[in-house]
């Protein structure tokens, strides 16, 4: 950013443009497509890997158009979370989107290669958290990263995440889906040496208060390295987890 | 019960007895004591293995009182919970209770023999539990029965329950307590097949709400055979463990 | 378990295995069917009472799956809880299991003969309980109990729960399930000597908060020998009850 | 005060008051000594039983002022609520009143005979919950009744409260105040048919919420004819039963 | 229940029964009926003004059943709460009862002759508060009281509820109904001396919290004889008020 | 209103009135029009801007005959809040009013010509605030207000925020509404001189509690001049704005 | 800053200023004294009334060596709050400000001559209020406001506010601040047409949650205009109600 | 892990250790002393940057004995958190530590030189942030980081982080620690492309209710690559972001 400013200033010391005009780019500026920003882009990712829709809260009209202005604007791929079954059949009749229906993604373009420092593992404590578990999981192969899945691993079966101890110690991070009491993040906080990130989900019933006992389990995390994202967020997860597995990369 | 009102009424046929001696002895039957009840008994042990005062409330005076009348009505052992140093002090002067200051728990005459079916396993997840871990273990003991202590076994450090399955895993009941997010009770439901009576700690800070992220956690075990009894409540995990290691015996 | 281990060391030494194939043995041993225990079991039941399938967030095809591959591995009784009734229409196409509409449970192959050490009493507070009780009489009776109903036996009639005294008093174990003030586990927690297991239910209305209510009040009961499972928790207090009602047999 | 404003209007048309003077009293109609009712009174007692102060939040010195004034004003009895031991040494230095130190109550003046329908029961399910019970049981005193007290009766010792079903069955009023869990108010309004007032205590440790747990379950009482103060609202119990003692005396 | 008790053992004594079925009787007594008790009366009327049936969590059918035998004894009128109209319809093909859809309360038989002390108001913040304040308009009127609606009376606009003070302040008990803020009660406390029973309804959105802003607002009202029932409980506080407006009648 | 009594009691003075009729009208003065009031009209606007009608719990009979007493009683314009569809298409047979659908607004009449101080800026979070937002904005606009709308600039982009300071630094008010983290109201909050109104919104998922999140944040803004509305309450939020906008006008 | 940045960029165009030096000053603009704005603030005032500082989190030391920077930098006036005695009577040895007990405020130099719209009436539901309330009222009075107080005027003495109509329907804005049940901001929005700041206070006890009760009722306030600052923030009232009372003055 | 299985199991085969001795090895390995691990480590650190004691329940002897054991075990540096004055003076008497008394942080032994991937900043949005935002600060710094610390950066002045948007947006990991509304995560983090984690603070008062205004805040941010921490845990956050820090040194 700091450089687009200068180069705007440099520009108005060599008259390139006027004052006014810079005046009006510097108020836009170092963001521009002021206008297209307000079409909500829920999370953006600005780094090459592809732009996100947060479809929960959009018809499959403005999807649609959201879609052909961001092609228009030479985006290769696109990543839609939170996207219901009935408009992503409206969707495919103008743009080819893969649907994955557990997760409620919709992916457009291909997969970006992975080129991550290692491997993503999405571990769940149980099956009802595999929706959120695949929208992490997608959400990290979709930002070039490999994924290992390990579902339904939940810690009252100890022998099912200590025999993926393997997989778990050599993971560049680990993203740990759990309701109920969403005791996952610590056991396997306390198992490797990589950053965890916690995702409590909604899965349970009385006293879990619809993911809260989750939630507040994994902020109290005995185990160090693990930090926490909203109820059923696989999303944020993923792209937290994204980020940390690109470090070198960004370098 | 059944026996003792069959007998009063016998009494009453036989006219050794009238019917306004009934009617009186109905009323306050089949607990003798009445007016001896309305001095705060807390949690009443009916099964011969003595008496305990809940002295959280209480002066030193009047738990001096409330020790002689057991006493003189013929009771051998006391146990004290929630007693502080100066009113043990007090007590002492005219009492020769044994205080446990980390537990805060006093207690008049020798111990009872162990005799229940197995031996309780007391679990603790960090060092700040012992507290509550140490209320819970003199109450077993003091009620008959044998403890193994396993303190500061949380699940961040697996080997450190693990090290410990023959313990666990040979136990006739386990108590867990943990505080912040509780997940030991799980762990622990999950390695063993007796019951576990898992005691939610106030340790922690944030988050941890005194207490309640681990309740709910506990709560939502996803381990059976678990219950769960009020944050830092070592008397009734203690009590109830006893209970239930004493059932063939009761037969 | 420690037997599976000293096993698989002893065929190293002697050859039998080598070292590659007794490593993943250790990984993953002493449970076996890694593979089976992630389809979700759960609430495992190790002791040869059976098996449980946690039926809330499968489908009828997935039920199935996991019914005939616990029979083809020589399971003969199977329960499952959280049925709905047109699940249990599909399964039962396939296999011929019993189901307990008001319990939402489905049961294959007979129950086990009672052999516990005396009855469990299940008691509700009113008539909109009920659902929850079956829930744990029938996990009760399916686990090889003895189960005396007593439902709707409030304490604003304590006519009621003092009518049933004799069953109550006699009783091995004592499961308690109210909603609203949920008051009852502390009248039974007085009544009896034996373990108490208080479930709180959803039932009530206002600030009941869906069973938050009768959770507190249970947690906070001044009975002694009452511990708590989550709300609505019915399979959990049942299988609790049957651990205890087993003690002697175990060991 | 109808006839009040007739008063009022009837002057102005008989000349007798001014215009002027007519709007003055109209606004500050049909109470006067507006000046005097900024001097916190609290909670106003107007039917001739005296005044009442509410001490918590005034200075020894503010209250022997306010007393003072009342005397003044021809009032004879008066009651101040929540007054600690030192503002109460230094009011008596100046003014007459009686101290009752558990009830952190004092009383200056006579306390008026007893007048009402019949007598107020004021019960406790422990000996922690007695301060509030004295609160509420003075309260009800010098407003005119008769009170018993049935102190330490709770639930789970059931014989103490059946032993005075005479008390409770014959009460004009009934005043039951607990913490922790609070079942006595059900039990109680199950066993009389007068109306029954419930006070939570914040007495209790962990899931009590001082007070939030026995506040919950008064609430949702499945016993009817039971109402509500809030937590450890003792004098807000005794007013109300006073004035339903107080029922036909008014008419 | 002291003569009943009475007169069972003088039997015993004078040999007209046995003493097994003394046993029998006592453990029945004094409240009769137990089988029949087990059909949820919710929250029973015994002084002869009619039965109660809580119809939320009942069948038509059940409560068909439950009439016809209320009818049996000789019970001349029945009020049923929380009775939805397909229920009613129902009903009506077998009993001639009386439906009142915005109250969801169903009457068989006549209403009781107005026979209380005074008028009891039932007063509304806004409109949507109404159908609970029909619920204990009806219930007050089915257990013999004259009642004076003052609907949509709120504190915003305090020309309508000054616009009553009249019925207000000539009043034997007046029931207050409001959601949002619920500051009603304590406006009408301050306008009154009668006994003030506080309803909160979940009328709101957002931070009301379907009642809770209300409830907590009317138990913290700072004007005195102001006791609160649970939310949305209109006959709870229909019952207690006319207990209170019965009170020299009972005696 | 002063002047109104005054009236009155001039009138009784002149003879002009009876006592009996000046009582009646003090009683429902200075408010008139008692049992029209009785109709619930929700937030009154009483400067000629025109009346309101909260529409949520109404039929659209109801609101038919509101509307049409309104227009016999002289009023130009209505504004209806939280009006569904359904409603607005059966009194647009009757009366032609505007229907704003995402705002569920209707309008009768036409809107007033903006005379406030300056203009009011509603600004969103995000796209989903916008039915809010038009709420807030189409009240304002109703109360003649120039309304300038800022959709979708919520913090996490703050490009799109400082790309509008311009309009934010010279509004008169600025109404910000958001859910999730509702951070909007501070930034804005320090970005601009005039009062800020928040408005949180029920939009986001999981720990965002249905706008308790946003709430909490906007009431600990570390801004000045910030004060806050209900979770939703657009309309709230526009009626304070207009007020304050046209504070020199009223003067 | 508009102009700000037009200038910069000017400069440029003139060679007035290197392109480095117009990036640093963008960079830092429109907001001088980066560094000194680092010397927490608290909730800065721009418009030539003077500064305040927040005195909770800070040192006598601290809060000397601030007041020193700002009267270099040629402030007159300085508003602290939440200053504590012993603070203050270290800041009074450097600087000489007047310091005001009860609300805890410390003022250095003259206060500003009111200029505003009207009067800003601050009026109180109790006694306990008070301290709240003066934090508001110098704080209006600090930033040139005259201030009408009206203090322990509480609904449930309907008096105490209607003798004060005048006051409330004459003001600019009322600052209503009242703990417990919070109903003051209701009555007080019903009875004005001006905006109404509503102030929870932590006074209370129980079920007043340290304020969460008048919070919840008064986001809730059926009456319109009325909007609702933190708990116990009288700072943040003054200040909002300032803007508001010079809105005509600033354009 | 693996490799150490494998290396028993050889032994065994090899017959250089018997199967009871393997036995052994195995149920304590791959973590060796487990009595060691028994005195509460807290938050290990395991990859050779040194040791953590967490100091809050720990007595000044309990820490110099462990210190003392970690140096004869060959430990070069040692950190102890939450530590406290007295405990650090009588420690300094034994172990020569340097005490931050801001953060509460004791540190024995040199720092790490840092040789992460990048700088790691640590934001705080007020000053009252600064304690824990040193103990994030000086945890980092004691794994080997090099920190850039913005301390006061609040979004209510948006200047002050915009002024150092070079630092934010040239970070490795930036840590956001803020209480009140905890905005500052959601606007740091549409600010950089780097990970994200965000503390939230107990600062604040009223409705902040210590911190959970801004975890819950955090929690929702719209911001991706947001994870949050417990309140006030800056040790867990230091360590996390210091794990990211160093992703391309592990590989």
């Amino acid at each position: 950013m700091k450089n687009d400013i200068k180069k705007i200033l440099e520009s108005v010391k060599n008259g390139e443009i006027s004052v006014e005009d810079a005046l009006l780019e510097l108020k836009s500026k170092p963001f521009k497509d002021i206008e297209y920003a307000k079409i909500d882009f829920h999370r953006k990712v600005r780094q090459g890997v592809g732009e996100v829709i947060y479809g929960a809260s959009k018809t499959a009209n403005q999807m649609i158009g959201i879609i052909s202005t961001m092609l228009e604007n030479g985006q290769g791929s696109i990543l839609i979370t939170r996207l219901n079954e009935d408009a992503a059949r409206e969707i495919k009749k103008i743009h080819s989107i893969e649907y994955y229906e557990e997760a409620k993604i919709g992916i457009y373009g291909p997969l970006k290669k992975p080129n991550g420092i290692g491997k993503i593992v999405v571990a769940t404590g149980g099956t009802s958290d595999i929706p959120v578990a695949e929208e992490a999981a997608l959400t990290c192969e979709f930002l070039g990263n490999e994924v290992v899945r390990l579902y339904d691993v939940g810690v009252a079966g100890l022998h099912r995440i200590l025999g993926h101890l393997d997989e778990i110690m050599s993971a560049s991070v680990v993203i740990t889906i759990a309701g109920m009491e969403g005791a996952l993040a610590s056991v396997v906080g306390g198992l490797t040496d990589c950053p965890v990130i916690a995702v409590p989900t909604s899965v349970g019933y009385g006293a879990a208060f619809n993911g809260v006992a989750a939630l507040l389990s994994m902020l109290n995390s005995c185990a160090s390295g693990v930090s926490v994202v909203n109820i059923d967020n696989g999303f944020g997860a993923g792209y937290t987890a994204s980020m940390i597995n690109h470090m070198e990369v960004k370098k």
